[in-house]
């Protein structure tokens, strides 16, 4: 079934899933602050316009930012999107957002007869311009039969965990405490064996053959085996969606002494003006501490 | 080629590599301080005897005891075997223990005319009892040579990590370090996401599938899912392994934040009186400190 889609944020997520969706033969507006994204999308075949000429008209508006802040601006601030939706139309909420946010934005939503679906994201930029991300989704039942035209051609895979929203934030920070662990531990780990002479690619070969392994180190030790910190997914992500999560685990009283201890090697990535590269970039933490030069340095 | 060989260890994964070797056609001894591991390995169709009946005819004498302490005492203790070998017989030093420590064997075993191969292995019981382990070895060409007809008995795979010991137990370190590490923020990970009402089953079904997981995940998870604690691998292993890594960690003046934090929390599993159980049940440490009630309790 086609519908009339806006995607709003085309960073490197958003434009994965606007470029998707258009593939999937529905009739795509993208939206961005960035006008050169939006010009590259309308080579691509996207529609622009602004907003209000279309939002009466649309089924469902995937908002791809940074956060609950912008989510919130991009809903109910000035010009906010959710009160211009037709009934009946449905937001997927794809931000990385604290799950009592989701459940607020969900009833506020309804207030405009408009589904929320919670449907944060996963997989990276490569299987976003594939069609193929994970989605951690709930909602109500209708929100999800609203949402399933325009998920079919981004996701590969929908998680349905609930049917209320903050279900699929609960997951996603679940999901982001143990990526943002596993790259520090990786970067951790590889510095580590340097120390003891083992080199950054014998140390990829053998670990990512071993039980030692795990999904990020895998996608993320071959950025510093090669020496290259152009950013996938950049440092910065990790101060908020950590932060997000240990806001989260103080609220319920949680200790996550593990998750705590790799929020300070990201920051101090941060604090050493390695906010926009690669988020492997935190093995320069390391590297620092320990007097070590990594692969391409020096 | 069949070789004469003995098996020094008879505990979980050295009684699966004595049985892979015997599967292999070599003739095959076993030693155990436990009676029973002795008289169940005779039961298979392996050999029995006292030590100085033998030792001067064996090929290859495979060490799996628990750490460096038990390894000196095996091979240069009272009736030591190092000293009663053929020259050119070679040692499978199998156990995790410091790089330092591997190369003093390899010194002390050099002047007996023994080699010495530093292979500290990962896998898993199951994998030893399959002859499928990961092998980590370095040593000198001669050892290698030596221990091959043995090794493809029990390994899947041999990583060849250099011409003397240290390189094998430094990569064992590496491995060790990350392994215990993904446990623990595992178990940090799913208690964190049952105080935002995901369910265990929950937590393995998705995050297996996603950027968040990890070998060590995917392998403990379920235990905690089945609330079943019989050990596969127990609490007491971590305090011990990295213990190993913190020691190398401090003598080379690298800090290793996350590392400590995990190490903490299987302190607490071990203080708690949960040593002897599956490792996964450093979960018990979150859960009572949140006050979470984890599958099969309460």
């Amino acid at each position: 079934m086609t519908q009339k889609v806006a995607v709003i944020g085309l960073g490197s997520m958003g434009y994965g899933i606007a470029i998707s969706a258009l593939r999937g033969r529905h009739q795509v507006w993208g939206f961005d602050v960035n006008e050169e994204q939006v010009a590259r999308f309308r080579a691509q075949g996207g529609q622009t316009c602004a907003m209000p000429e279309i939002a009466g008209t649309l089924d469902a508006v995937a908002v791809v930012v940074l956060n609950a802040a912008q989510t919130e601006t991009v809903l109910f601030g000035a010009d906010g999107v959710a009160p211009q939706l037709k009934s009946g139309a449905v937001i997927l909420s794809c931000a990385t957002v604290p799950p009592d946010f989701a459940r607020e934005m969900e009833a506020r939503c309804g207030e405009h007869g408009v589904y929320y679906l919670d449907a944060p994201i996963s997989g990276g930029s490569v299987k976003a311009a594939e069609g193929r991300l994970s989605v951690m989704a709930s909602g109500k039942p209708a929100a999800f039969a609203a949402a399933r035209p325009l998920l079919s051609t981004i996701a590969e895979t929908v998680f349905e965990l609930g049917d209320g929203a903050g279900a699929g934030s609960a997951m996603k920070a679940v999901n982001q405490m143990l990526a943002g662990v596993h790259i520090a531990a990786m970067a951790e780990a590889l510095t580590f064996g340097m120390t003891q002479g083992i080199a950054p690619d014998q140390f990829l070969d053998v670990i990512s053959k071993c039980a030692g392994t795990s999904w990020m180190l895998e996608n993320r030790a071959p950025h510093i085996v090669a020496g290259d910190y152009a950013p996938h997914s950049s440092v910065n992500i990790w101060p908020k969606d950590l932060g997000i999560v240990l806001d989260i685990a103080r609220k319920a009283e949680f200790g996550a002494p593990i998750t705590a201890a790799a929020m300070q090697q990201f920051l101090a990535a941060a604090g050493m003006g390695l906010g926009a590269e690669d988020d492997a970039a935190v093995a320069k933490v390391y590297a620092r501490n320990a007097g070590l030069t990594l692969p391409g340095e020096g």
